[in-house]
């Protein structure tokens, strides 16, 4: 049967809530949607004969990982200025190479490097917000990868968008753009037996919005960007508590615009008092947060990408990670860029999410492996609005896919598979990768000769 | 010339003061040591006729990593019981899963096991306690990489002790037994022209004496187990203050064989007012210490091994690794047991000891990069008194060395050394380990057929 995929004989892990687990699994694919699985033996019954066999016999299947947070072309960053205090890293070493090295062509560059990092390492899907982004929704294209990508809008003229003014503009026609690509280009292929309209692969780019932060984008700006995204039903993002100064600087914002009243506002309350927060809002970090705040964002269906390396890097602080899973808030799990953490590696960023609550807590059972696991894949697919097309593994998705070894001295032996995930598994363990049922890499490498590494 | 190596075109980092790092640095190596290192020009121009070449063009050369303390035999143990409370995980399933699994013949598999894993991760020496400590010998030696190894002490029937009055003997006898190994076995090999002695290899095993802890072990314990470890001339290790509860235990220990002025003494006052502490002490976690704990580690001249991702997945707590590092008390870096950890990893190990400093200290600038390096190398070696031996790259010591790979798009680019090592490397970018000159993995894969992975 012509673009069927069979992958069979591993450890399967659907993330659903029925059947997480199915010890010998195997996954039958057609035109990139899965549409059957179970055990092996049910599976090769009843689709017997396919295009493609995968002998996952050693290693484990699973869904793709979501990153829910990037700036994907700041790889070229990567390891540039660490180890300094935040103004001097910020003012000293990252503007300043921003302004010299950011352009159409090292962004795409760049973009197209992270996503091949990413791939590699297992993520098939990412949250991206940035400048110039259509640079680096080309590179997504051409990487094979799926991504949730937000054209940056800031109050300071900003690389491809000199005048402040226009930036919710560009965003927006940003947004639209790629709203129709995704809408109306398909390809048309004919088959042996019948032709068919195909996915040309732009719906693996969705269109955002990405709002920099509270102090760096007004009240005003803030409102506006919302409201263009809420009129397109498109995901908002921003970068929210960070810091311990951005929340003195949301304070000193908001004695300047209000009274009294609203001074001792947290950020939070101030994005929440904007009209910011629903469910199609992605608030990134959330270190500084306390529990009414975290009872506003429950209450408006907000979600929160949780990215501890970066926020460990930077000396940001600890987010209450386990906190918002335990309140049931859709929290996915982020690398941020490369420039504050250094590489877009899930597995290490797993481990470090369940090793670091259990430190803030002194908890030793805080952040379980299988919750660390699923923040990792279908709850970053559920923040960013993507948890209807990949995240888990049942009848309907998309055949977003990796399959990681167990061979190596480091994943033996096997008595916890979601341990085995997050505190054995390595990013080089992943062997298989596939987006949209479109095998990428094999073995651990890309099929596509361009993307040597 | 026989028995000779070049390594040349690499960015070599050496761990010495002087030249720390050499841009396009080569190494001549000669009956497993090192005799020359400097620029690919100088030494190819002084070294021209070598047996085997390693160009190491894109790669990293620096040394062999140095893992302060291990279990090895526990790997076997490797993702058996996660996320539970401490008490639950040692007395349900740790303690029970030894009672039942461990003979010589399971502790020498997977002692062999481990090494494995950790000459692939690029880790060269360790640091062992544990028991059946002569079968972990004999995998040692088989694996081919260099050991400090202790038999285990504790006032409890042990695996291979079943007798707890004859702990300190038996411990004595494996001390005595490896090193008399390591002193008179040497090999006589004929070469071509010439006839000399060479080390068969037993002087990569250095015995060691391994105190449990403070509270497994009692006061006359300590103080017999020490004076025989002085008497021989060998470390003698120790777990320290690993946990909150330790401290409350050492309170009762002391409260019901001293008068109250001693009542409230530390675990490290404790200890050293039972003469334990001087410079062949490795304190193994040191988390719950205060000042004057510091200031007595120093004043002794013991020696510390940080265990940040054991400390974090048990919800210990958090080390002053960086006081420790500042005040120059000599601090190496450990992955602990597999139960614990759960991979032997120091790659993973130095990003995690930098971001846990850095969140802790909420300083960004904290345990910087360079610093991390020196813990897992030559500070690592200086703890468990092989300094001398390895841990740098100096005319003068053993061959120990790694080559570590650039090319993968998370390394790319290379900014600062330091940082690709620390913040960018995997364990996976290892792809040549040498011991005693000896190679032993190339291209990331062993050359001893028998060591599939
Ligand atoms: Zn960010
Ligand atoms: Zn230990």
């Amino acid at each position: 049967m012509k673009n069927s995929i069979l992958i069979i004989n591993g450890l399967l892990l659907t993330m659903e809530q029925e059947m997480p687990l199915v010890e010998d699994g195997a996954i039958f694919i057609k035109d990139g949607i899965i549409v059957d699985c179970g055990t092996s033996r049910e599976i090769a019954k009843r689709h017997g004969r396919v295009e493609t066999v995968i002998d996952a016999e050693s290693h484990i299947i699973m869904p793709g990982l979501v990153n829910c947070h990037t700036h994907l072309p700041m790889s070229m960053f990567r390891g540039l200025a660490d180890d300094l205090p935040l103004d001097v890293w910020l003012n000293e070493h990252i503007f300043p190479a921003e302004a010299a090295m950011l352009n159409p062509d090292s962004v795409k560059k760049w973009a197209l490097h992270s996503c091949m990092e990413m791939l590699l390492a297992g993520i098939t899907t990412c949250c991206d917000g940035y400048f110039y982004e259509d640079q680096v929704a080309e590179a997504v294209m051409a990487s094979g990868m799926r991504a949730v990508l937000g054209q940056g809008v800031i109050d300071f003229p900003a690389p491809g968008v000199p005048e402040p003014a226009k930036n919710i503009d560009v965003a927006e026609d940003f947004v639209r753009k790629w709203k129709s690509f995704s809408s109306t280009n398909k390809s048309y292929v004919q088959d042996a037996g019948h032709s068919r309209i195909q996915d040309a692969g732009y719906s693996r780019v969705v269109p955002s919005v990405f709002c920099h932060s509270p102090y760096t984008c007004s009240r005003e700006t803030l409102i506006k960007a919302k409201e263009m995204a809420k009129r397109l039903g498109v995901l908002f993002q921003i970068h929210v508590a960070e810091t311990r100064e951005e929340m003195n600087m949301v304070r000193r914002i908001n004695s300047s615009i209000s009274g009294d009243e609203s001074r001792d506002m947290s950020v939070v309350q101030y994005l929440d008092s904007a009209g910011i927060l629903d469910d199609k809002t992605l608030l990134v970090h959330a270190v500084w947060i306390n529990d009414a705040d975290m009872e506003i964002i429950k209450s408006r269906s907000a979600k929160v990408a949780h990215c501890p390396e970066s926020n460990m890097k930077l000396a940001s602080g600890i987010a209450p990670a386990w906190k918002l899973v335990q309140e049931n808030i859709s929290v996915g799990l982020g690398t941020d860029g490369c420039a504050s953490n250094n590489t877009h590696d899930l597995f290490s960023e797993m481990d470090m999410a369940a090793k670091l609550q259990k430190t803030a807590l002194m908890d030793p059972c805080a952040m379980d492996a299988r919750s660390v696991v699923e923040m990792a894949t279908i709850g970053g697919a559920r923040a960013i609005g993507l948890g209807h097309i990949t995240g888990s593994i049942v009848p309907g998705k998309k055949a977003d896919i990796i399959v990681v070894g167990l061979r190596k001295p480091h994943m033996v032996p096997v008595y916890n598979p979601w341990s085995t995930v997050v505190y054995g598994a390595k990013a080089s363990d992943v062997r298989v990768v596939m987006v949209d049922g479109t095998i990428l890499v094999k073995d651990g490498k890309f099929l596509n000769p361009d993307f040597h590494d």
